[in-house]
Order: C-alpha cells, then structure tokens, then sequence
C-alpha cells in the first residue's frame, strides 16, 4: 500500500502540502449569482475578446493561472509541473491554455471531477519531493459544454428539472511544499462507480453514488466522520444529487444534513437565475473553491473542509451506443492549520 | 524543485519502482507485422465480439489489464492505482475499461504520450510511498480514431504519405515498489511545444519538436547523452517524424542515429503494410513497449532504454477553428539492473 497510505483508497500526507494562492475567473451568469464578491475576475462578455467559445475558454484557463501566479513573489519558470484538465475533446482548453507556459505538463480527464484529481496529483507532486510548486487547474464553458455534449444553443432544447447549468468559469490553485497552509491533509481518490442510470439529463443522480462513496470511504479511511468537518462539499451534483448523496449517507449512519453543501447549488441562486437542479462542469467546483472557499478558510471562517469534486464520465457516443454513466468523485481534505 | 528533481524537468527516483508485469493486445492488421510474436493475445476480428469499434477498444484495455494481473501472485483488490487514458472523447475506452474493477482511478489525457505519462504518475505514486502496486494502461483502435477525428470508415478517403495509421492495440504495465526492476528510474516530464504545424495528416511532423525538447532535456537534466542507452525510441513519430527529431537532436551536438527508433516504425512492416508513415496513437507505444520492448529488458537483449511516448495535441475542433497542433512528449528512463 505504500507507507502513507491508510486503508484502501486514502494518502496521509508526511509533509501536507500548503495551497498558496488561487484565482478564480467567472462568466457573466455566475457573476450574477451570490458569489459575485469572491471572483477575481467576471467576464462582461462569455467570448472573452475571442473568436468561439473554445477559445474563450481557453483564455479564462491561462487567465486564472497568470493570475494565481501574479499573487506570488514567484514565477512562471519556478512552477515544477502543471496538472489541468477541462471537459472539451482533446482537452482542447488545457492544451491551449498551456501552451504559452514552459511548463512540464499532465493532462488530466476526470470530466466534473479534474479539480479534486489535479489537487491530489499535485499533493502528491508536492509531499513525495518532486515539486515545490505545482498548478492545478481547470474550465469549463456553457456554450462550449452545450453544444458538445447535448444540442446547438440555436436548438433552443427545452430542459428538465434534473438538468444542471454547466458553469462558464476557470479556477487555478498554486500548491507548495513552502507555505503556511491552508493545508492539503488527506486526498481520498475515488473508483468509478456506475449504477446503471442512462439520462444525461439528470448526471446528478449519476454521480450522487460515486460521491457517496468516497466519502463513505474517506470516514472509513481516515476514521473520521463528517462530525471533523466544518463543511463536506460536493463539487456539481446539484439539488437531485446532493438529496440523494445525503440519503446513501445517512443509510450507513453519517447525519450530514447540518454540514452538507453541493458548490453547484452553490454558485447559482436557484429561485431567480433557472438553472434548474444547480450548476456542473469542471469550473463548478473549480470557481467555488478558487473564489470562495479558499477565502472562507484564509479569513478563519472555516477550519477543515472535505471538497469532493463529482465527475460523470460519459460520452455523447457511448449515451448513443445505450451505455449507463459511470461516476467518480475525488475527495480532498483541507485544513487551515495542522 | 523537491529533493528528488533534477534540472528542469527531471525526476531521479530515490527508490525506482520496477515494472513487473506487462500484457499487450494487437488487432489483426498489427498481429500481421513484424512483432507478432511478442504479443499475448492477436485479435481474429477487430470488434472483439462488441457490438462497437469504440466498445471493443474498452474490452481490449480491460482485458490487457486483467492478462498483466493475471501474471502475477497479485489480487485486484492489492492494486492501490489505475492511471489510464485513450483518445476517445471523454475518455470512452478508460472509463468503461475500468468500470468493472473496484481500483482508484486516475483519468489522464495525453494524446499519444498517454503510456509514459501514465508510466511516470504510476511511478511517482509508487516512490512517492503512496502505493505499492500501479497500474499504467493504454488503447486506441483504428476504427474508433479514424471516425472520431478523420472521416467515416466508409467514406475511403485517400491518405496523404505522411499519413499514420492508428494501432489497433492495449497495453497495461504493473509497476510496483516490490520486484527485482526493469526499474524505472528517470521520468522527464513534456513541456507544450507548438511550431505551428497545421496538417492534422502530419502528425508526425508536428510531434517532432516535442519530442526533441524533452529528449534534449532529458540529456541536460541527467547529464547522460544517447550513447548511455541502448536504445532511444518515440512513442508514434513516423518516419517522417522520426527523421525531423534526428535531425533537430544533432543540431545541438547528439548523432543518435545508430541506436534510435520509433514505435510507429517497429510496429509495423512498411514496405508491405500500407500504413504511409507508420503507426501511430495511444496503443502504438502500448502494444510496443508492454510487448516487444519489455521482453527484450527481460531477456537481457536491453539492457537501457529511454521511451518517449510522443502527443498531439489536438482537436477536430481546434483544427477547424484553425489552431495549429501543440505536441507533447514525455521520457522514462527504464533499466534492467540498478
């Protein structure tokens, strides 16, 4: 298993690494909702100055990662390795953002889920004594998501109520064996899990099993139970998902209704801005975490949190060729001191 | 850096893990070429009793991780990690390949230099002291790649000569803190290189100076010169590509050209097999490495390899928004004794 391994799936960081900058860059919707204060940046227009929305996501990336940078007395020639990963084939905006950056870089595919998966390679990068700074960063687009995975925008597609809105956003985290915290603890790396649920309109139910879990798995892991957190947050799993994650939770004997939030539910005020069951994509959590939670634990107002970023690991061809959603969720305990 | 980093992109691991098991599966077209005989299973029919090309490629990469388990004294429940990519979108092949085991999983997208990306995190994780026993698996299939990014199978475009032809193949490799090597003992880690190659029919070309980067810096990093392997060979260059990186290596002072190769090369027959360049994607280095390569380590035939799996980097949709193909190449330093 590995000597800072502890039970089947979890790491136990010897030297936990600190997360010493952030930056979150958000679209014109998610500027609108109740996070508006905690980005650095909101976008007037979602093409961002670009010719499509590929790009334009693109640009947010490489933009969050110039701007995590910025906030530190260091540069882009002292970052050892990049992990960044984003929901378009290809990884076309990973592979774009990074380009213009001379940095060693792992691509990353974890649909919804790259954040967490990036912050735990990175940790890994980090505690094992191969890095001293390492970025972990990811986007997604609505426009760029939309006509990818489900139908032109032109289409106008009526959506149900399971629907979840993909968030236009980037977020990058700079993680560092030099710093003060907040620390990366424990990172509980999550197994794909499929319950047989074929609706891509309804990908929180998909993943409600995967996040479950792996945070079942963490308690189990780490012995503790949601009673250590002062937030357990799942990354995009939205209204449906997150009442469903609660329900398997609570069947194996964890009560986290009092410290249960979903970063899809959120980065959207569900009465006014009809995103249906809440907010998805790799920026989700991403913008949340980069923005908001980061400056929740640096000004003192949380002091552990669990955040499990929730990927469904679907293609349109393989929901074409009638296959079921396979879900995973990375789980990533962070503290603001040890 | 971290202690164990030397130079810019260079990890020399205190405790390199061994690789200690391989399996690789070719399609029939690759069962015909030179490497028949190195291969643990050659498929009769390249849809493997699936019902779909891309269906089929998943079974292929579940299969050559089952075969390499099956080799040794080892359960799936002592597996710590799977880290696995192909190039279907979302990751179609992984994620269905690794559905049925029960393994943390790691999803990474690295075009073609997925082998050696995978190799590098399985080994990092393995040094690191986070696990004991790690998975690196691969595909790609023909069919599934030719209709994702070129044209319908049935549509029979020509093919331009500096065309490559995607290897139908699986290879998985167990790397582990227990065994008597081949060891891992160096990964140098790929840096974004983009000369502005438009012709997504010459991949090979735009692969070239990525691969060069990183062999180049492999050499400074370590202080070692090609004249310290017995053999340096590319994940899918081509002979196209193949002899654009010979050539760029000995402008800055390095004749490799009696002990370098290229996978693509070595896969396939051709003067007899009609593949124009050579072979190419995921499987490519996959089926070449896990099969061939590692055999000839085992037997004694090599004793120090430098494998550099070879991406690129792009879309059908950032071909048709006019990027051009950024490439990346990631090396592992494999040795029979240390």
């Amino acid at each position: 298993m590995g000597e800072k391994r502890i039970g089947e799936q979890t790491i136990a960081f010897k030297n936990p690494p600190s997360i010493i900058s952030t930056a979150a860059i958000a679209g014109p919707k998610e500027g609108e909702g109740p996070l508006r204060d905690y980005f650095d940046v909101v976008l007037e227009d979602d093409l961002f100055g670009e010719e499509t929305w590929e790009k334009a996501e693109s640009k947010m990336q490489k933009e969050a990662v110039r701007l995590a940078l910025e906030k530190l007395k260091i540069d882009e020639k002292d970052i050892d390795y990049i992990f960044a990963g984003d929901l378009l084939n290809q990884l076309m905006a990973s592979s774009l953002a990074v380009r213009d950056y001379k940095i060693p870089f792992f691509g990353l595919y974890g649909a919804c889920s790259t954040l967490t998966e990036s912050m735990s390679l990175a940790s890994m990068a980090v505690d094992g004594g191969y890095a001293d700074y390492v970025i972990a960063s990811t986007s997604s687009h609505f426009c760029s998501a939309e006509r990818q995975f489900r139908f032109p925008l032109e289409h106008g597609n009526q959506r149900p109520p399971t629907s979840q809105w993909t968030v236009t956003g980037a977020g990058a985290a700079v993680i560092s064996s030099k710093g003060n915290g907040p620390y990366i603890t424990h990172v509980t790396t999550g197994r794909v899990v499929d319950f047989g649920i074929k609706d891509a309109n309804n990908m929180g139910a998909a993943m409600a099993p995967a996040a479950a879990d792996t945070i079942l798995r963490h308690f189990k892991d780490t012995g503790r139970t949601n009673k250590d957190y002062d937030l357990i947050i799942t990354g995009d799993l939205g209204k449906v998902g997150m009442e469903l994650t609660l329900e398997i939770v609570k069947k194996q004997g964890f009560d986290m209704s009092t410290n249960y939030s979903d970063c899809g539910i959120k980065v959207f005020d569900l009465t006014q801005q009809d995103v249906h069951s809440g907010g998805s994509g790799c920026g989700c959590s991403a913008i949340v975490f980069c923005g908001y939670l980061y400056k929740q634990i640096m000004e003192g107002n949380l002091n552990r949190i669990l955040l499990i970023s929730t990927g469904a690991l679907l293609s349109p061809t393989s929901t074409m060729q009638g296959e079921s959603i396979p879900g995973i969720a990375h789980a990533v305990a962070i503290e603001r001191g040890v």
